[in-house]
């Protein structure tokens, strides 16, 4: 039960995180945002959307972002390409790592693609052939794992299920996503179990939703079975889905400060990231969704 | 590393919660209050504190609300007795079980109380020597177990020695109490580990504070360990000593939802303390300090 040494965040605050916020945030700003978290230390930050700017207009300047952002050696900026217009757009600005869906409820995909999750995964069998054959890391989501707005409990198995097919479609790594944030430690120990028999531990991550406070006790579970990869999203970015002041992505200076005070290294600078979550957090126009954040202000 | 089958909650939100929001609670709504927690299946509801008003005015009604309340077979209803006088007035109320309360760092005391912990704890014998006489249960708190805002980290040996001394005054039962929220998961398996060798694990009772968001993953931890007590507060009563928004006591709404999902049972009714949490919510004017009392509410 030794909780890993070290522990990868994927900061998706970027893209993840600004894509569900009302307020507008200029290029310049997500340039900026993106620049100071890299330069944090995190060695992941998910950049950007290939997608239609019908569907996601926060999203319509990603090619510019891409375009823009002073690339640190040693991060990644993977971006979602959810078909080949959008993976030929991401590659003309240099985009190294592209990223996936799926969902682990039938329900979910249908209400939300109108599609069965197995035609879900059909659908990015192009833009996966395309990334290997140029080496372009792909990188998987999951939704839904550990409770649908649907269809209520989702088994451990159904996630096993789409987790194994996008380890084919060759993703590196799964990141199992607790879209509603209803999922517990025992529900979430349950799950990594059972995924864990059909992809190797290493290639999970953890993708936790703080909408009931659950996330850390979940990541803190995760860790204890080995999970070593886990998303955040800066400032709690992408919030609030539907009560104001309530959470939608679990914070990353939360999980950094979580991953400290249990010795598990990161690489990254707390005091930077707290920065940088002030920074975004202005520029929003309301103060961090992180308990973390606004108990170290108050403390200055 | 298996959880506790069940969990007793101490519910703490009728004194040290209220006693540290500046709303003014009438006498008929603590009542109130304290009558929908103990009919919800909470089997503790601390309820007063008899202390001199000039120090604690929120707490000049104790005697008044404990003539007043309805008493519900199998729950009990704690009192803070710092002294003789406050004991001889609680058992003129009915008060059947008493707490004492000492700091697990030398500079907290002295700076609080202006005496060492040994001294603070001394001034306590006469009223536990008289509570033993009369067969009253004492319930003793440590403060500071996890951090001191003038020391910083506490040595989970200095927890033991005060709890044990606890112990030999009479208690019951020690709650150690992260009175600044600092701790994280391992840290508090650390400190339960140190202090369950001189005091037994089915004598200690956790007490987090949420400042941090740390308070759900140290009680999960904690119940790793074996503690199988948690003491939390309605709608996070007596939330934010310094930040708007910010958290104190950890909200029993979010510890009874991740009990419920890891299958701990507590023998409360979720739906009875959601409403409990409104009703006291909406008497002191905000929304209740809980992650999970604000989704639900989205829901509804």
């Amino acid at each position: 039960m030794a909780l890993p040494k070290s522990v990868k965040i994927v900061e998706v605050g970027p893209r993840d995180g600004l894509q569900n916020e009302k307020a507008t945030v200029t290029t310049d700003q997500k340039v900026a945002l993106i620049e100071r978290l890299a330069a944090a230390g995190l060695q992941a930050v998910e950049a950007g959307s290939f997608v239609s700017p019908k569907w996601v207009p926060q999203m319509a300047d990603s090619a510019d972002v891409l375009r823009r952002i002073q690339r640190q050696p040693g991060t990644s900026y993977p971006c979602l390409t959810p078909n080949m217009k959008g993976f030929e757009a991401a590659m003309d600005c240099g985009v190294e790592e592209i990223a996936i869906f799926g969902a682990a409820s039938e329900s979910f995909s249908r209400k939300n693609i109108n599609c069965s999750i197995d035609e879900s995964l059909a659908r990015f069998a192009d833009v996966c052939d395309a990334a290997r054959a140029k080496n372009i890391r792909i990188r998987g989501y999951v939704s839904c794992v550990l409770g649908c707005p649907y269809e209520g409990d989702i088994a451990p198995e159904a996630v096993a299920d789409v987790s194994a097919k996008m380890l084919e479609l060759g993703c590196y790594e799964v990141s199992l996503g607790d879209t509603i944030g209803v999922g517990t430690p025992e529900r979430t120990k349950r799950l990594i179990e059972t995924v864990a028999k059909v992809v190797p531990i290493t290639r999970l991550a953890g993708h936790f939703h703080d909408t009931y406070g659950q996330a850390l006790a979940n990541i803190y579970a995760a860790m204890e079975m080995g999970v070593s990869v886990f998303d955040s999203s800066i400032a709690g970015l992408g919030g609030c889905p539907y009560a104001k002041g309530a959470s939608g992505n679990v914070a990353t200076e939360d999980v950094l400060y979580m991953l400290q005070g249990c010795g598990v290294e990161t690489g990254v600078d707390f005091d930077q990231i707290l920065q940088a979550g002030w920074f975004i957090s202005d520029v929003i126009g309301r103060v961090p969704v992180s308990r973390v954040s606004l108990a170290m202000k108050a403390k200055v």
